[in-house]
């Protein structure tokens, strides 16, 4: 039996959400010890699953539900390629905010820009490719939905 | 060189803060493909990472700089112990808030009670022992004032 | 495309596969970058996955086979109970040997001791128990002949 | 007060270690559960991981103690640029091999290209430069032991 237990709403209750500014998505985060490795700094590999939560994030800010996808069988976009620079270290505590572009809408895949700031410093960058992969792994057309909405954030004005 | 570029502030550039509800904590965040495993659920190590991140704001939220303690030479707390139940899975995309309480404060460690919450459900749930180390990783007395404020928490009204 | 490419053999080619000694199994594993935490130490959350990478070894050493499990729609172990003491902390580049053994089998999960040794010392140990839980994350009976497996570990004379 | 115990050694105890076949390093692993995610395949951002294993395994290889030159305060490599494609997903329990050859040796960074394979098969490959950093995180040349060895890999014969 799985223990239940009532609480009173509070303001703290709902996990945080980023946004479009324009075209730009912005998803804010705080570094953690888990973040962090024994040079004192974020782990580098790290910063991949800060860009993940910002592309999941902005994915469910377009009305794309991954999740439902997944359940649905449709699949799950899958990471094909990645360029990345590491500019400057991020330590313990620090607030991040990581801004993602579309650069790029396909038939099966989607290429996006991220960047890593703090401040108006910026920590690391990366050219991203997505693929959608069916449950089996082979690529497969994106639904017609899902690139019109990507086209529309790519079109936004600033 | 680092790269800089100016953002215009937005509604989205705040990251995520708990905060205490009587003498609880609350921490709310969403579960992210890093946090899964192939059996389709939150990889079990991993509500020990939420657990962290809900401690270490609520250090923070008491006023307790962990990145400053270290940097100070003070030491970091150190988990030593920790018994935990996993009752329900969570899975992606699920919205999860970790509730904490301090349970008892002594002179060298401090003892918290938290549980991960998915509505009224209880997913996880834990009593965590965690110790203040020095730099060379031997028990030391926590600052007086951190106990102070340590009791101050475990006296607060529900 | 996929890329193909042919490799000589190497004497580097076979991954590290423990085994049991007597009826405690032992694993042994190098730390590395990505376990150690900005304290200078093994990151607490990661003696889990230590401890699970022992355990799925444990598991293929006992003839149990955890991915056609999952593909065959059996179903997957997860933890439902973990009882912790971190005693001593592991640094980057240790040596480690994670000893664990089968303590109770019941119809429908298992406990294991486990600890993590440096040379004589041990680091952390646990009381952990994994429950099989169908795809659908019931709990449900083990095979009969996985808990002929397990008992068969369990009565090894030392 | 740490407890101890005494171990008979087996032919268990001894960790993984890669090695040099020609230029190439090798360095092979297994998937366990904590690299997989819910899309039934290895999470990208753990490819990182299983390349920096094989990075520090080769710089072990080359004689270059990297946790000796933390506590030197000489610093540690950061990696600063990646390019990196994933070309065909990794399962749970797959063995892989990491093969690392470095590409180019500077006074304060190197080079390497990176695959992962499985079999025959490449899954995943990267080019990877990496920088040496002091503590406070500034690039500073290579002791100029650790560029002989470096260049001494990159001249082997094949």
């Amino acid at each position: 039996m799985v223990k239940a237990d009532t609480m009173e709403p509070s303001p703290f209750d709902q996990p945080y959400r980023g946004g479009f500014v324009g075209k730009e998505h912005r998803f804010a985060l705080t570094v953690f010890f888990e973040d962090t490795d024994t040079a004192g700094i974020v782990y580098h590999a790290n910063y991949l699953r800060f860009f993940e939560r910002a592309r999941s994030d902005m994915l469910r800010a377009a009305g794309i539900d991954q999740r439902a996808a997944i359940d649905a069988g449709i699949g799950a976009y899958a990471v094909s390629e990645m360029d990345i620079k590491w500019r400057r270290p991020a330590k313990l505590d620090d607030d991040l905010i990581v801004v993602s572009r579309v650069t790029d809408v396909r038939n099966a895949s989607c290429s996006i820009h991220q960047r890593v700031m703090r401040g108006n410093q910026i920590l690391a960058e990366a050219t991203v490719t997505a693929a959608l992969l069916t449950p089996e792994g082979r690529p497969r057309r994106q639904p017609a939905e899902w690139i019109e909405r990507f086209r529309a954030i790519e079109q936004k004005g600033n």
